[in-house]
């Protein structure tokens, strides 16, 4: 019996996940991957990870490890609601939730409101892992135009005068995959777009506390509190593995996320909860923030170094703040998947930003560069492969 | 804005979950509680949590933080092969997977096979958060009639003949919520049909474990291999605020699964997962299992004796060999709405069986006691004030 026949209408029009595989081919050993999009394990805080666990079983003892709140664990709650009205979005305890980190949230949002055939905007190009999220739900994704400062709010005013928007989908701060971030004008702008339309914006934010320099921005939800669902996540600045999202929503929103997460998990882990609830609320995050950041940073600037000087003329690229990720472009004739064939064989990934665009045919010569998951002399060599490899196919 | 007008046709037909507003209810304090169905804290192996920990961040290090395969972390795959194989069923780790909770499979195999009409078979009565995971995936319910040794093979067999169920879902050993278990001969004989009619069942098995007396009887996945699904958890036998759920499954399915679970939540919990492999490789779960069974058997014990000194002639139970749970049935015209109102009155509560069936009207005389949140005297008191109750509503 091979079961190929009982699967879903969804599953049949699922497709394999490109970055996957991508991800499985440069995990060879002796590879520089500029192609990940993960944190440096050297960024968590293990030095106080015993102290941390031995406080949370102390402090919660069996209230740690037993079944919990859908919503979330109310001193994690409690935490985050500082943390959050320091960004500019107040947010009591109770208005805030948990997820099983912010793919939780996407799937959720996905589930409580795609009707197969919706319509949600992304941006083009988009992160892949909210579209994961969003296709076994069989919406229909439409493309927002962007350029160097993040999506063009005339286009979202275009896609929303048209109708028929479920939500739009947003990562406006050092965007995954282009590194790109919207500025505070262009920030109010958008807001007053989706409060005319009275439309729904998921703001996705997993990067803003990675900022190496310049002065942080306010989120899109604090210019439109009611009509935005702000999502974050402890993955960039605690540790991935503990799967923390968090989220405040509008109320009918937050309640249907809720009811369904009753259903996908019953509720996050517990454990990990009360971990993070104690990295916050033990003032731990403050402290260890900084070393995050000097770890990044000399890595960001290694990369702007290198595509300086080995890039050949023709390239652009994005030039962040902080975040991961940086985008770069070469003219349009350029075939990225060439490149990323000619640079794999010399040991060195990244992945082709063609990937990230639901429309296919787009970006064909652009490409993801990361810097996180590689010290500055790795960097610096692997760039030059990518522009050596870039100069040969153009 | 209010955003009801956004919500997907699937979360209009959803449904409050009746019993989580009954355990809203029973929270109150100084209520006797024989409605939860909820492992007891101090049933958890808090004495070995620090030294746990700390065994894990000095043997993992930052992996036990990072993300990590969607499959599951490879060391807890391996100690779930040694464990299946004691339960008899032989699966490597590569075909063993893992989700968050065993709730994370329910969702997952709705996703993966469910198209809006699709039939479902499942026992009457049956697991109420099973229905919770399937139901956003707009099945059908088949109902499947039930004895006192569990579902009925020869409705099994009509049901199946009737053709277009996309899957079985059964809980065989100590069953949620009536504690019934399927008998060694029957077990088969649903491991014929299902073959016969190359179908699919699930087979989900969270109490198995948790067995006061009697011998263990092989899973159904023993005898129909390729065509079982089998979920466990070590909800009940470490803690459920890991959420640690496992799952073999045959190749089509499984590989379908890691593909939805990716856009669901990409990875259970690291360290949730390090945590139960340390459990299971250290020899941990057997040592801990005997305090467990000796936290509940005499919990149980109560329970029964109380059931035959305090509840009228013309109610009958179940005597379950283990798990969390007696189910009660008086006679037709018992009015068990009537008998919850007047017991919680008296600061005890119980959930009415009707709750746990597909069909409207079925159960209205039947009801779910748990004996694992309460001590012996309590259980006793709860008993007779319950007995009383019905003997008045009779």
């Amino acid at each position: 019996m091979r079961f190929e026949n009982l699967l879903a209408a969804r599953t049949l029009k699922m497709h394999d996940n490109a970055i996957r595989e991508i991800l499985k081919v440069v995990s060879r050993p002796g590879m520089i991957s500029l192609a990940g999009g993960i944190p440096a394990p050297e960024s968590f805080p293990m030095g106080i990870m015993d102290e941390l666990s031995a406080r949370v079983i102390r402090k919660y003892g069996s209230g740690a490890f037993q079944y919990d709140l859908t919503e979330g664990f109310m001193p994690l709650r409690e935490a985050l609601s500082g943390h959050l009205a320091k960004k500019g979005i107040p947010a009591s305890p109770e208005e805030i939730i948990i997820a099983s980190g912010s793919q939780g949230f996407l799937d959720a949002v996905g589930k409580v409101l795609i009707t197969p055939g919706d319509r949600v905007a992304v941006e083009a190009p988009t992160y892949l892992g909210a579209l994961s999220a969003f296709t076994p739900y069989e919406p229909e994704y439409v493309r927002l135009d962007t350029d160097e400062d993040g999506v063009v709010p005339a286009d979202l005013e275009r896609v929303l005068a048209c109708g028929g928007v479920k939500f739009v989908y947003l990562v406006p701060t050092f965007q995954n995959p282009t590194g790109r971030t919207i500025p505070l004008a262009r920030r109010r702008e958008i807001a007053g777009i989706i409060q005319r339309h009275d439309a729904l914006l998921v703001e996705d934010d997993p990067y803003s506390d990675l900022r190496y320099r310049g002065e942080p921005l306010p989120p899109i939800k604090s210019f439109a509190p009611e009509h935005v669902m702000y999502v974050g996540t402890l993955s960039k600045v605690l540790a991935p593995g503990l799967r923390i999202g968090f989220a405040a929503a509008p109320r009918v929103i937050r309640e249907w996320l809720v009811r369904v997460k009753q259903g996908t998990d019953l509720h996050t882990g517990t454990f990990s909860q009360a971990l993070a609830a104690e990295y916050l609320s033990g003032g731990y995050l403050e402290r260890h923030l900084p070393e995050i950041l000097s770890i990044y940073r000399p890595r960001q600037e290694a990369m702007t170094a290198a595509l300086a000087d080995y890039f050949p003329r023709g390239m652009r690229w994005s030039r962040p703040e902080g975040g991961m990720f940086i985008w770069a472009e070469g003219p349009e004739d350029l075939d990225m998947e060439k490149v990323y064939k000619g640079a794999v064989g010399r040991n060195t990934a990244f992945v082709p930003g063609k990937y990230f665009y639901v429309d296919k045919g787009e970006g064909e010569a652009t490409m993801r560069l990361n810097y996180t998951m590689a010290g500055e002399a790795e960097i610096r060599s692997a760039v030059r492969i990518l522009g050596e490899e870039i100069a040969k196919a153009m």
